[in-house]
């Protein structure tokens, strides 16, 4: 019954990917359901967040089998750890999809305060943050992983811009001040977002070098 | 060189929970600086982030070798592995706290705009739910870490006051839009705090009873 474990670490990665996929999915449509005000969309990223809570655990219990069951060569356990940390990053993308569908929610009984300019932009670029970051993992590029992560500061700026024509709306009309604050938040949820893939690509540049880049050392001790 | 694996196990306590103070400390005084204006508090809290980074350098280091060096049981390697995830999860409290204090950089240079009320208490308990998830993972202690997901509400729940009162602020003087949207990042930085609180309590319970609670299965496949 045992497994081959170079198969094993195949199909891993192969649902680390499905992961990913559905949670890229999930933002699309949850900012999708925000700019359309469509209800119908917002109820069913809640709704596809089960197949995503599914699959977090059910790679949990994989890498658990897989550390129980081999002694791994040191790049191997790097990947199967940062698989771990990674299937929780990948979760808590659908989480903040969730967050943005029940914004979405609220937002469609206000009217319309903007034409979303910098929203869909913000999200496009997460998006493709996360695709990038999965990416970099199964082919253990750590090229694109840091392009992944200069983008984190892209979003941050898109982030700023939509604070700034947000607040300046809820300066100068007062009734605005409800439906504006709701597009904030999804900001704040798409921020998150990027944060997960950034972590994510830091994750993959850790598996594939073997030391750390996620924080340089400071020039003095 | 050979170490004995139970004194591993409880360096490895050792250094999550040392981590984890750290990581509170970091919280409380980032809101600290926030309600006393204290730019000397803020820039400290930023300073003291090296050490937490490190930190969590030093225990990914420490589980990789543990990993790669035993054949670990099932308990143990749960335990592990969640050490592992629970170390990110410290780390990026660590980062919630800068960003804290970042809005307290800003905040100095508006006029103070309300009494902030409901803030440290918010603050106060995200702090605990860091300090008990901790307290959870080294005492095994479900019931605690149960105790700490149920608390995630509350926060929730200050955070929706914190959010009405501050709008309300808003629609009534256009002036503290600005300062007012800062504590906004404030409140919605402790709500991130204490979600990563209950991702390690998830993660203590995950450890302990050997299945997971994070996601109840749907009633019907």
């Amino acid at each position: 019954m045992e497994r081959h474990f170079e198969q094993e670490l195949g199909e891993l990665k192969e649902r680390l990917l499905w992961m990913g996929s559905l949670a890229e999915r999930a933002v699309h449509q949850s900012v999708q359901s925000v700019l359309e005000s469509s209800e119908a969309l917002a109820h069913r990223v809640v709704e596809e967040e089960l197949a995503i809570n599914q699959m977090q655990m059910e790679i949990d219990d994989r890498v658990l089998q897989m550390l129980a069951l081999q002694q791994l060569m040191a790049s191997d356990l790097r990947f199967v750890l940062a698989a771990s940390r990674i299937n929780a990053d990948l979760e808590r993308i659908g989480d903040q999809a969730v967050n943005i569908a029940q914004s979405a929610l609220r937002v469609v009984q206000h009217p319309r305060v903007r034409p979303y300019i910098d929203l869909p932009r913000m999200s496009l670029a997460a998006e493709s943050m996360v695709r990038d970051s999965l990416n970099a993992l199964v082919n253990k590029d750590t090229d694109l992983a840091h392009s992944v992560m200069l983008r984190d500061d892209q979003v941050d700026h898109l982030r700023d811009q939509v604070f700034r024509e947000l607040l300046t709306y809820m300066m100068e009309n007062s009734s605005v001040v409800f439906p504006a604050f709701e597009l904030i938040l999804v900001a704040k949820n798409l921020e998150r977002i990027a944060d997960h893939a950034t972590n994510i690509a830091e994750d993959v540049i850790y598996m594939v070098v073997g030391h750390d880049v996620r924080h340089h050392a400071p020039e003095q001790a």
